[in-house]
């Protein structure tokens, strides 16, 4: 056995584990697998993005020979942004992929210089020690692939995120002769997709929403108005095929709907009889009955044509009687109640809404239980690694590996940044690299921390209270009577009385506190314990006090 | 046709309408039915609880005959203690109801005073012109009931929080044979639970619960750890008995799962064989496969026992190989996170944990569609009026009663303190009373208002920039150079040049206001549009700007 061992380093990733970002790396031989971007969690205020912490590639940034994209989803391709400029390599993917990503380069003026290569699905290219194949996968954004990488201690397969669905809207069926064919010359190791590991059976067929579409324009007496993500063309295509069948013109709401249509019309993506997309403008004259409208803000979001519309608020879109409204769409975690309260805003306008929870009108792109199974099954890898999940999927998904033969030692649940070393024979989580992730706030990129995060989440609760006093430089005594000003912490007009009492109390720890004009933090933490304490009695709250010394 | 109408007001509720409290009126008589408190959505920072505001009922109180509870939950009874000293009429329930009633009443020092009074599951009582009649109905908690209300217009049947379980756990199954029997009488109105009416099907009956319970019991290699709502005393009942069949102690951990059992035992609703309950402490010394835990936490409470535990924060309970966790609930929307993330912590300290998506450990106590069918098919309610329920929910049910024959024009979906006007021959929404919600945070009940809030999110997002400038009050100059304190805004250390920056145009603003100190509040908005124009500018970000003006 020689000492050369196969890493494989899950980096970022909040809780979802080797879903952003996956390093590979064999001697003097680094790829990067995906480089997307995480969504802030709660607790994480006012944070608009969150991105994987790269210390470990730029310290090794010579050994990098490539970045490998699997799809052109935003936890997949949102950091590339930030950070492909910062590791300088060309950067692989199928054609959609690389046409998103150039929409994402050029948003942040991070285009230039980038140098992205496209390889179709099936095909084949080395990098470094690796040679990578693209095997195409369904999933829910046409021209999604897996990997097959050759490495010089064996077999990789990565399974990008993936479902297995024999009848697909767009694409082609993830391709099981060739991993098959894999599986029976050896495969080292498995990486795949445990998204939806707490399913059981199988994910159901594009095909059924497209079905359910159909018959919906077939009945509805009205409009039709459909949201759903811009970057699941296949659903596009779907509602426009339905539309066609049924006489129905269809138009489009929305900015990122507009542009991916247009670049996926342009790309072959997506194909539309003639005449069938009008202008948002035309659609006032049509008949009711004639009408699609595709838009966004299947995800509730505040700025999209859907919660405008809802909230009457679109210029030129307003619900009228007769109206169904769609939303092709689950919510992400985390959505749930935005995408609630659109659909109650649209039956209290009297809109007829159909989403998830009760009709057929979307699937979702991640293979359950049996899918997952049936891929174990064909690969029949030596080593397995579950990822693109939380704890709990991977675990499970761990489980089912077991359970269709692999040994409970060969299989390896990660947390981010652990390192995996493996060999022919066997292998080991032999430690972590330094990591974290990194928070993008407006312009600035990582220089918010724990302590600005841990105010804003003080701030919040019980908001805050300033205490002014002005003392002479040189005797220390009060100048003038000390001013107190609150935010987000009570109604200053009904708790004047309280306030103005804490006026008193800070002179009258600044007159106790003798004349020494050195021991000014001193006073300043007397006067913050004092005013922490009289506040909690009277208020049983927690404001953040701010003592403000003037000296003059 | 008289001019006496009966009125139904739906009070309080955020998005869920007649969940927290229903007024009934008729001439002189008014009812309330419920009075429960809501739970602050995500965009209430800081707030603890949120009551509904009773300012019609105040308005009126001489004329209110009683308060009726169905059931002892807190969206039922948990404004209670904050609104019964205000309103001071006696409150009627059911026994198990009027124990947990009792409990919060005395948390909160509302007791002394509180006439409770209690009426057995089809029992009834007379409040004014309305003869009241406890129906027993199936619900998460036992002794829930429905309300059969004989009224001068007609009989309303309120159905409560309900679901048909004709093989329940513990208590009554939903008395059918009496609905059907009104039915044949004639019912004016039906008010009927929607929790579930996106549901297609029957709810699951308990009695499968309690199987897989078992079959867990039998096969578990080790402890068995059941969290669940300590209110679920059926569920508890179950953990028991299964833990008898298979001879295993069962020890409970978390302050309110003792309280409600101890409560339940004295009470009667909950039996156990001798000596099977047993001390935390004694659990250590026994065989693991011995041992049943039950906990509270299920809903990943942060101070609660199974978050201690998964958090390896628990003095006396550690997650050990061979460990079984069971979360016998579902996460309470908004809860979600919170709960995943303590499963996740229980996989990765190696427990095997079962949860509702991947085991059936846990049924949930409303009825889904075809329930609600059948209880609109016995009924045959002249008007119907959904209730318990975001508006999607009452408007799916609101379809599902058109479906069962109900005409349209019979049936009302209110919306939060909307008049619903009845009198035998037709209905109509007459108007709005004023209603809204009352914030409770910390001691306050009610100071809180909309601008508390707006500052709180504000403060939350970007944090807050306190500038603070001390001027000669007589010239209006400035005495020593402004200084900057921010909180939650930027990394001081890493923004210093920009603070400083900052300081600076605070000293020109005030340098080009002249010396006309008369109009502070002019040169106050002027320093707060500079430092939000330039803070954006530099950063993108809008913190709260504070200017403090020391006049010395």
């Amino acid at each position: 056995m020689t000492k050369q061992r196969l890493k494989i380093i899950p980096l970022g990733g909040l809780s979802e584990i080797g879903k952003n970002m996956m390093v590979m790396e064999y001697e003097d031989d680094i790829i990067v697998i995906d480089v997307g971007l995480m969504f802030p969690e709660e607790d994480m205020l006012g944070i608009d993005l969150v991105i994987p912490d790269i210390s470990y590639l730029l310290e090794r940034r010579e050994k990098i020979r490539g970045i490998v994209i699997t799809h052109g989803h935003e936890d997949h391709i949102g950091a590339l942004p930030y950070l492909l400029p910062q590791l300088n390599v060309p950067v692989y993917s199928t054609k959609l992929t690389q046409g998103l990503i150039s929409v994402k380069l050029k948003e942040r003026r991070a285009l230039a210089g980038a140098e992205l290569k496209v390889i179709p699905p099936g095909g084949e290219f080395t990098l470094g020690k690796f040679k990578i194949e693209f095997f195409p996968v369904c999933h829910s954004i046409p021209d999604a692939v897996g990997l097959i990488i050759h490495t010089p201690v064996g077999i990789v397969v990565h399974s990008g995120d993936f479902k297995l669905d024999y009848t697909p809207a767009s694409g082609n069926p993830t391709d099981l002769s060739r991993l098959a064919q894999l599986g029976a010359e050896g495969v080292l190791l498995l990486l795949s997709d445990s998204t939806y590991a707490e399913l059981p059976g199988y994910t159901p067929s594009e095909r059924l929403v497209g079905e359910s579409l159909a018959r919906i324009m077939a009945e509805a007496p009205g409009r039709v108005i459909i949201a759903t993500f811009s970057s699941l063309i296949s659903r596009v295509q779907q509602i426009i095929d339905a539309a066609a069948k049924y006489q129905r013109r269809v138009f489009i709401a929305g900015r990122s709907m507009n542009d991916t249509v247009r670049m996926a019309l342009e790309l072959g993506y997506l194909e539309t009889p003639d005449d069938i997309l009008g202008r948002l403008d035309e659609m006032r004259g049509m008949p009711s009955n004639k009408v699609v409208l595709i838009t966004t803000g299947s995800q509730g979001e505040p700025t999209s044509a859907l919660v405008r519309i809802a909230n009457r608020d679109h210029r030129q879109v307003h619900i009228q009687h007769g109206d169904t409204v769609i939303i092709s769409a689950t919510p992400i975690p985390g959505n749930e109640s935005v995408v609630n309260r659109t659909v109650d805003s649209l039956f209290k306008q009297g809109a007829q809404v159909l989403y998830s929870k009760v009709a057929q009108v979307h699937v979702h792109g991640h293979g359950s239980q049996e899918e997952l199974k049936l891929l174990l099954n064909l690969i029949k890898p030596k080593f397995f690694v579950p990822i693109h999940g939380e704890y709990r999927h991977l675990s499970l998904h761990a489980k089912l590996a077991q359970s269709v033969g692999i040994p409970a030692e060969n299989i390896f649940v990660l947390e981010d940044s652990d390192v995996l070393e493996l060999n022919p024979q066997a292998g080991k989580i032999t430690g972590k690299v330094s990591a974290g992730n990194v928070y993008v706030d407006g312009l600035s990129v990582g220089d918010i921390g724990p302590v600005v995060l841990r105010n804003r989440r003080m701030l919040s609760r019980d908001g805050i209270v300033v205490a002014i006093v002005a003392v002479n430089r040189q005797t220390g005594k009060l100048v003038g009577r000390p001013d107190i000003v609150s935010r987000g912490f009570v109604d200053t007009r009904e708790a004047n009385d309280m306030i103005e009492e804490s006026r008193d109390l800070v002179a009258k720890v600044l007159d106790h506190s003798g004349d020494r004009p050195a021991e000014w933090s001193f006073v300043s933490t007397k006067l913050r314990d004092t005013l922490n304490r009289f506040y909690y009695e009277r208020t049983k709250r927690r404001p953040m006090v701010l003592p403000v010394i003037v000296k003059v």
